[in-house]
């Protein structure tokens, strides 16, 4: 995040209460909007049209799930330059087929001409299920939850990018993972459902930012453990990198979340989910690395200026 | 409307019922999203970043009051450039100021990166009163109104364009809707609550292209009588071209709509509407001039086109 980024949502924090988390709140729904700029969130020289149909409901709907609530409608609206009527019927089919998925309904949008790029935008609605849960819930002492493995979609750009074509389940997983995402909704339908988590929020932005934004709205600190970390399994990798993948990968749309629930407890409802570790009152992200503990720096990508080092 | 455009409507049309209204309809609520695309639909040297701001919720707003409705919650996404800072605050200043003229709240938004120019977009909430208004529901035998002149955000862009500068009322109020315009949130809470409309659109995109919607979806036709119109008092022009402005004129955000009703029993709750048509079953829009009959051609705004004579 840069000084503007921060600018804007101090701005927009003091003000409004909305802007910490991934939807905003109104009667019995909650309502998510997101915008995704050629270039910036998607490069129609990787992903084809269909794929950033699919990823825009994934990025949508996956804000929901964070909420712990059931998404119900959704709206898309298309900005296209002249040269680009190509795109249309693609990302329509992606948008289509993943909403279908999910049982979700397509009720709206809009269409409009731009000068150069393609340029999307998303409404996602949900119905609350229990409660909304906040990025702001946390308490100390809660355990620190993930309900996936984060790295696959940083690693599947890098094998894209790279040519790098392996015969393997894994490698295949990594590539879809980047280019066709889809979002954790059962995930969080049960957790809302149960009552599982104090704080919950998707880590599109990578795993070391999120925790950090559940801490800073919870008035928390926490502690990683390392040796919690399932890593992808890739063995082009050494161990570091993989490290450097889970906490930092973006666009994973996996949940994380926060509970005084032990694991048990939690894998009884979602096996897949495991601890990582726990919130602190010490308003710093520790993580420790073998027998050392360290500050952990956020690395994710800034809106701003553009996408640097992991895409 | 060019065949792009036309070819994704006809697609959404086909499968959802929901793209020819201004909002979707979920639960008690109407929803609607709209972009604003720098260039396209603004542009900076003629809007400042607040009078953008107020355009945004104008037009969102207007969608939801054409549905008879009652905007109740607003959400605003931005892409911005690198050097485009400066654009935040005035940008947000006018949202707000336009929201909390009309008791709508800020619940949500969000921020992201673009290459080139500024994307916006908004979604508008709104509730639904009685029922919503549809566009299809035209009779044989309405008549159709107006809840205002149109014509004068046309002028006032022309009068910019040529730094046109008369010390009138008439001229300022022309530059004012251009740059500032406000929806009809109040007449359209008025017509929701007291079931005034059988079909009900706002003429964003001009108000021959828009009586052309209402007749296309409820499967009727109109004749408009010239005699009956409202003209802009802009003594710059002659007739003629008044008359082309009042038909033409896009970004006017007045309620059109069809009633069995009688004008006595309208103005009785908005004193400035008047009966300017009727609804035929020739499947024609027809104007009539004097003593000639023509069918009307739609000459305003083509999303894909970019924008060509009228602004």
């Amino acid at each position: 995040m840069n000084n503007l980024e921060k600018e804007i949502i101090s701005l927009l924090e003091k003000k409004h209460k909305f802007i910490g988390d991934d939807c905003a709140v109104f009667d019995d729904f909650v309502i998510t909007t997101d915008s995704l700029v050629e270039h910036v969130h998607f490069d129609l020289n990787i992903s084809t049209p269909y794929q950033v149909g699919v990823k825009t409901v994934c990025a949508n709907l996956s804000d929901i799930a964070a909420m712990g609530a059931k998404p119900e409608y959704f709206l898309t609206s298309l900005s296209l330059p002249p040269a680009c009527p190509f795109f249309i019927e693609g990302f329509l089919q992606g948008i289509e087929e993943t909403l279908s998925r999910f049982n979700v309904e397509l009720i709206g949008g809009d269409t409009t001409g731009s000068k150069t790029f393609v340029f999307i935008n998303a409404v996602a609605i949900g119905k609350v299920i229990n409660k909304p849960v906040f990025r702001s819930g946390a308490k100390v002492g809660d355990k620190i939850y993930l309900a996936g493995v984060p790295g696959y979609s940083a690693i599947g750009y890098y094998l894209i990018k790279n040519n790098i074509e392996i015969k393997d389940p894994n490698y295949a997983y990594a590539v879809k993972k980047h280019l066709e995402p889809l979002p954790q909704v059962e995930e969080g339908i049960i957790i809302g459902k149960n009552n599982l988590a104090t704080a919950m929020i998707d880590i599109s932005d990578g795993l070391s930012k999120e925790i950090g934004e559940i801490c800073r709205l919870s008035g928390t600190g926490c502690i990683l453990y390392s040796q919690l970390f399932k890593l992808p399994e890739i063995d082009l990798f050494e161990e570091k990198d993989l490290l450097n993948y889970f906490l930092h990968s973006g666009e994973e749309y996996i949940l994380l979340f926060t509970s005084p629930l032990e694991e048990d407890e939690i894998t009884e409802f979602l096996p897949e989910a495991y601890v990582i570790g726990e919130i602190t009152d010490e308003r710093e992200v520790l993580l420790e690395v073998g027998y050392s503990l360290v500050k952990l720096k956020d690395l994710t990508y800034n809106h701003f200026d553009n996408r640097k080092g992991l895409y």
